[in-house]
């Protein structure tokens, strides 16, 4: 397993790579890895002949008071568990090598914004946290030049808008989603996991069920979305989260009406100061 | 010459060039080819084994109340210019395959962003404008991508924006600018010189010697810019113009100050409704 620090290196290595006519696949990360990293450079293996992963905290995609600061960051133990998958390049660029001269994490240059599917959940909580995301995966891929690249369907609504930009602006690039990766319990695997107690990890398990709950009643005919949203709100507050959102969208983010069939349930909720994100899809 | 007209038998053309080893070149224009255009053309061809040249009038760079209606198409002539140098393709999207399913001419989806340099001069002017370009750029650059594109200095500010978003989201291309092609009046070569009449013409040929005798000044010591700019603004309107602006800068764009040494005056223009730019380059 190569690890690399420079786009040069990896702009070398990669084309010796494509030349030889192997197809390229990125799987890119914030480290700290967790399974659901691991199942993820597992599907590119089996799509892909050269399996890159880049691990790189973007400051980017943090906003004030977010936690840029106390993000975890493991490089050695995340670079025994990629090769324990057999990863072939992990590619760990320094903030300088990803935004060179910037004096605001990136923000005072180029920006890749994603209008619409931006606008709306995370990133109504979260601003700028999308255009972070879209402007560092549209630079990863100009450096990687990918075939494929993986991402995890626990972040739907990044999906989308990667999906989105990717679309929009032509990347040669065909993005391949991944399943939510669950803890025996149902809890979303994430790194943010590592911020709770024993005891608040039991107590998280608690948003998959009320995801399970809230589809079943909808799989069984509830159609009022608003109340069920309102309902299952006041559920995860009575269960002591702060409930920053329950949404019942269409697939594409729109809220969902009468005519979808393909239906997502997104939550985001406060446990303590640790926020948590999952969501389920229903097909009626 | 091949002519295409969609991505797919574009992306399939260009792979099989670049299997065969082939250095790709494009000159992205909005057609209505001139001598200028077809200078960029033979520049890819001494830089590059394949040129692509794209013609695409741009909806999202024009403003409310531009010409984007009138801006002057002319396939046919241009087609017959574009054998005469041999160009190897020419690349020909419709609207629908630029900006498929859009409602706003592209607006409604992902945009490119180039803070700071597309904040002056034209930016102020033409609000939005420079974000189209950088958008349709970056398409062009992902559906074709070149190892080098032309782009001619007329258009300073463009080249910059693209300059600096090729260097921040890290395309894989190479820039390469060409030197301003003028007239034997000094008037600088632009699609939008067809709006002028023969009078005209000679009248607007004032603007580079305008910018010659600043140029001259500059070099014969005069460092109050601020004053030159506004006694130059007045020489123009004198002359029947409508003067935009008239800006004495370092090279980046930013306000020149007395340690500059690489200048680029900039000005713009109205001669009736046609809105002229041109600009001159000195070292101190």
């Amino acid at each position: 397993m190569q690890i690399i620090h420079t786009i040069s290196e990896l702009r070398q290595i990669v084309s010796n790579y494509k030349q030889a006519g192997q197809v390229i696949g990125l799987v890119p990360t914030m480290g700290n890895l967790h399974q659901g990293h691991l199942q993820l450079v597992e599907m590119a293996h089996s799509k892909t002949d050269i399996v890159i992963c880049s691990i790189f905290v973007n400051p980017m995609q943090f906003g004030e008071g977010e936690d840029f600061g106390q993000y975890p960051r493991t490089l050695d133990s995340d670079i025994d568990k990629l090769k324990q998958v057999a990863c072939d390049i992990v590619y760990v660029p320094a903030v300088d090598e990803m935004y060179p001269e910037s004096q605001l994490d990136g923000r005072d240059q180029t920006q890749v914004i994603v209008p619409g599917v931006s606008d709306v959940l995370d990133g109504v909580s979260r601003p700028g946290h999308f255009t972070g995301v879209a402007t560092i995966v549209s630079k990863l891929f100009n450096m990687v030049q990918p075939d494929k690249a993986i991402f995890g369907e626990k972040d739907y609504q990044q999906l989308q808008i990667i999906r989105q930009f990717v679309r929009d602006l032509c990347f040669p690039v065909e993005i391949i989603a991944h399943p939510i990766v669950r803890e025996a319990s149902g809890l979303a695997m994430s790194s943010r996991n590592g911020y709770l107690s024993n005891v608040q990890k039991q107590q998280a398990a608690f948003l998959y069920r009320t995801l399970q709950i809230l589809s079943d009643q909808i799989i069984n005919g509830l159609r009022d979305y608003s109340m069920l949203e309102k309902q299952t709100e006041l559920q995860i507050n009575k269960q002591g989260f702060i409930c920053d959102y329950v949404k019942i969208c269409s697939s594409d983010l729109s809220p969902a009406g009468e005519k979808n069939h393909n239906l997502v349930i997104l939550l985001a909720a406060y446990l303590g100061k640790t926020r948590l994100i999952d969501n389920i899809q229903i097909t009626l």
